[in-house]
């Protein structure tokens, strides 16, 4: 059966395989202190210009996330985030498990309303400075997905106006990442990886979805903050043979290969959107990225059911439903012609 | 000065002072073994008409509202509470500081919008049944303020409506009774405080701001529950002086002061009221508990402080800000008098 | 019946007492921003020599800890403390429960051995090196009691040469004062109130025990550290009629009060001891303040558990247990001749 | 260079590998919804008789004792560990971090001292009577490593005679099998697996050292317990590719591989220990796994660090060190050779 239900669904490109096969029975050290993950350090912070950023290599979005905020927040310090945002609705209260309040803020497709933010702020401020600081949940941290969880994009210029934002409240900006090279690739961006992490303090760079198995490779650009490694380790993430992680982020930050697999899923997304306008169906959110939503009658989701596995994402009104189709990496562009036969 | 910007300035009823004066020097256990807080639980079990339920005498109400919660929440689950709740905007982030997420509710003047809950709790079981309980926060406690923090009451028709939601849905019902003498002994109120034990899972009886020096009474009406003394040692609030609270408690539930005190509050909060629309102040909310806000122009307002201490709530708009006023079970027939001339 | 088995069962001084009868009815502004709360800490930073030094009225000891340890650990960090030591044993977990490993160290009545801190230390830092910081927890706080739980002092060589291990593994140095009045007016004691405010970097004034109905007074005498109040806010202890503190404290450092009344404590504490010692009665650990520790056969117990309330401490061997008398600032000359005829 | 320090430097079993390469680009379901954990579960549950076992797959031993110890416990209880025991020493406070005590218990070679043991229960429960259960942390679980941190292996009769201590005292015994394998393929151990999961309440396959690239099977033995898979998620243990646990499971429970493999570590241990006695060496521990720990003069240390990598564990005395060296599922006879050429 055909699936694009998600991103997540392949194991990893074949040119990590190819490695992994080669270094099976070399013994590393353990922790990241082996030579792949050196390597592989020194090429993202290359890749992001920014030659002595701090890069933490973990292995999951939800692990990273938590990791991330708890290393980032104290005390009473919350963390603004769209209400649609991953770490507000899909990681199980993992923020609020390491004892922190993700503040929801309204969101249009997956992008946080920067008016709103705006004002909402300014309101806190007048709100705590009148009453007292103490007796409120501070916000510390502004979390946004980039792409966003509905494919979205944030501008250069919607980047910029929440750094200036964030500087003027003082708060740290941290990107989430997950599916970096997809929107880092979409021919609607209009920011590079050097610029993106000028602008944010802390992001990362998927793995995951984008040709690992697994793994994220979190950068700290502002030299004042820091991910502890005694945090990683405290959290279960600090991964006994690391070398894992190190050879895949070194395999796919070598010659482009991160961006141009990344290219690929766009490019397959992009036939799928044309298709699927084509046939007359109704797009949801402009996405240019490897996530594409669209409005499906609900009387025909049973027959697609049976050859294709998709995402319900949520229900569109009484007759409709929102769906989700993702490519991937992998995702060639034969599979992209069955799916659009299917549709 | 007059003072009317909350309702825990004062001291304590003179009855309990009398009390704490007699029994100063007499040698008592600690930790709520002494005779006053076996008393009190004796009183507050009878006006409960539940006589077996337990009864934990703490300190105050963030304490109160973060060990409850702690008590009744597990791993991803989380409470739902009305966005203006206290739990979500004035204890920093005491919940989440626990591991739980709140989770906002529209309301109403304080008030959860029933039938948006109703929807949302449906919508949250068929999204989690099709995609997996385990990626959400849970919702396991419905946690609601009697009165709310706006002044507001729920009719017992809405608290039978919240019950059979949380049957359905396997919530526990919290109500927060900081100030449940002023809502129950309004003349708003349809529903008597047994009543309101059997229809709730844990409520408490708050004393700080009802003649009490400090504390707050929590009554767990659902036998299956528990709120461990291990807990609340662990968190701080196991009194040493535990016959503090056991004195004050058994005080009020004496011969029904706190009710007769609460009903004094009210008697001048309506007093207030009055006077307000008759000299056409537009109020806010229609409270019938001992918070009054109502409608005033910003240019009068520095004037007013001048002579009087009141609450900015909020901005109302542009030209006007809502201004809440509070009544106490201290408060006397002469200081309305004297506050409404300022007005 | 006779009660000596804490130093927490009566209330509070009558002075305490007078004023908050004077006041009871007095409206003040909540949260600590009212004068008493501002005299006391003028008057405790007077006394410490410390005119800058940020004071924090909280309400018991357990609070008070869990509060203090919480603001200075971050993540992996621990912090040191006799293995008898109050957090280790008798605070239900609190410190692990806000995330911090409590590193018990051995003790002799109630001291932790230096000798053996020393080289503990060394050999952490020594392991640390060697294997990765991250895979352990870092020692950051070095808690002691003063005087301990077993009513020993440290001298002031043994503060200073803990100052220095401090300064020498970075750690600050915390002083549990639940006590302290009964530590610094002990004959026994060898340094004064300012001098051990500097050695430490925040220390605290018992109140619970000293006088005071409830409190202890948190001095942050380390400039580079702080309590924040939003985290008093979130952990439930800052509270809402935080006059009441700050108008005990004031009374208790008013005059020297406090002072006054631990040396009556421990004038009763050093009668009962030499009546003790003259009924041939072998005393335990040496201590020179208000708590007594002896050895007393079993078979006697019973006969002296009808006419006195006294502390089964531990078993001592197997016919004999040691018992704890403690005396309070209310302590009698009379009740101390009452207790000596039962003994 | 021969690296001899830990079992986790290589990668995994090349039959995984094999696998990992012919199923790489199949698209598969995400969170463990895939059929190769289904099969692994269903061989992990034949292995250990066991049929309707709840069986979790996570990905590395922190994680695992982690997100175990806190599903297990509650509030102000703690775990019993050796004081030596991994969560004790080695885990960064990640137990404290979930909000629990580790109560460390005298151990001689890794294995706590169960006369000891029974002994301190007993004296836990007559103190905790007296005083009031909720001052203390309550112990709630007996985690024991098998084999231990030093190589060690319990006997079926001391296994069984903490069941039944675990019993009296109301504990769950949680066995860390990070190094199962090595246990029982020991010459040592006079356990089967099944008997040693009828024994315990919840343990684990490790796989992380035993021939896996990662992963932990954990094992619930006691139909009365869980692991959430709320709580796995919200930890950052859920992991997205879940199949690649399945499948490197189904590898290793096929036809008996994981015992295989660990059965040639065991042997080339053996060989190393007959070896390393032949040559003089004092071994310490007598371990009969595949960790072995023995004595050298530390001016030897030098020479044989430019050959071989091994563990300093710690100093024995002023002129010797503890020496580690470990085998792995992947350590050839070729490979013990050279090493001993080198001792």
């Amino acid at each position: 059966m055909l699936k694009f239900s998600c991103d997540y669904m392949e194991g990893c490109h074949p040119a990590i395989l190819r490695r992994l096969a080669e270094v099976n029975l070399v013994k590393n050290d353990g922790y990241g202190y082996d030579p792949y993950s050196q390597s592989a350090i020194a090429k993202i912070r290359a890749a992001c210009e920014l030659p002595e950023a701090e890069v933490r290599l973990l292995v999951g979005g939800t692990q990273t996330n938590t990791i991330v905020l708890d290393a980032l927040l104290r005390h009473n310090q919350g963390v603004l985030a769209a209400a649609t945002g991953h770490i507000n609705v899909h990681e199980s209260g993992a923020i609020e498990a390491c004892g922190h309040k993700v503040m929801p803020q309204p969101a249009t497709d997956g992008k946080i309303d920067l008016d709103h933010l705006e004002q909402h702020l300014a309101a806190l401020k007048t709100e705590y400075d009148a009453v007292g600081w103490e007796h409120y949940v501070v916000p510390k941290v502004l979390y946004v997905s980039f792409p966003t969880e509905m494919g979205t994009l944030y501008s250069r210029a919607e980047l910029e106006r929440m750094r200036a934002l964030c500087d003027r409240y003082h708060l740290h900006l941290f990107v989430d990442g997950a599916r970096l090279g997809y929107g880092l690739m979409s021919p609607a961006c209009d920011i590079t990886l050097p610029e993106l992490a000028r602008l944010c303090d802390v992001f990362y760079i998927g793995g995951t979805k984008v040709g690992a198995m697994f793994g994220e490779a979190v950068v700290v650009t502002n030299r004042e903050l820091t991910i502890p490694r005694g945090l990683i380790k405290q959290r279960g993430a600090l991964l006994a043979k690391g070398w894992l992680l190190g050879l895949q982020f070194d395999t796919l930050m070598t010659n482009g290969l991160y961006f141009d697999i990344s290219l690929g899923a766009i490019t397959q997304a992009m036939r799928l959107r044309d298709g699927l306008l084509a046939k007359g169906y109704r797009m949801h959110g402009e996405s240019p990225t490897n996530q594409q939503f669209f409005v499906m009658p609900n009387d025909r989701l049973p027959a697609l059911a049976e050859q294709v596995g998709f995402d319900h994402f949520s229900p569109f009104d009484e007759h409709h439903t929102l769906v989700r189709l993702c490519t991937s990496w992998a995702t060639t562009a034969e599979q992209i012609n069955q799916l659009l036969q299917c549709l």
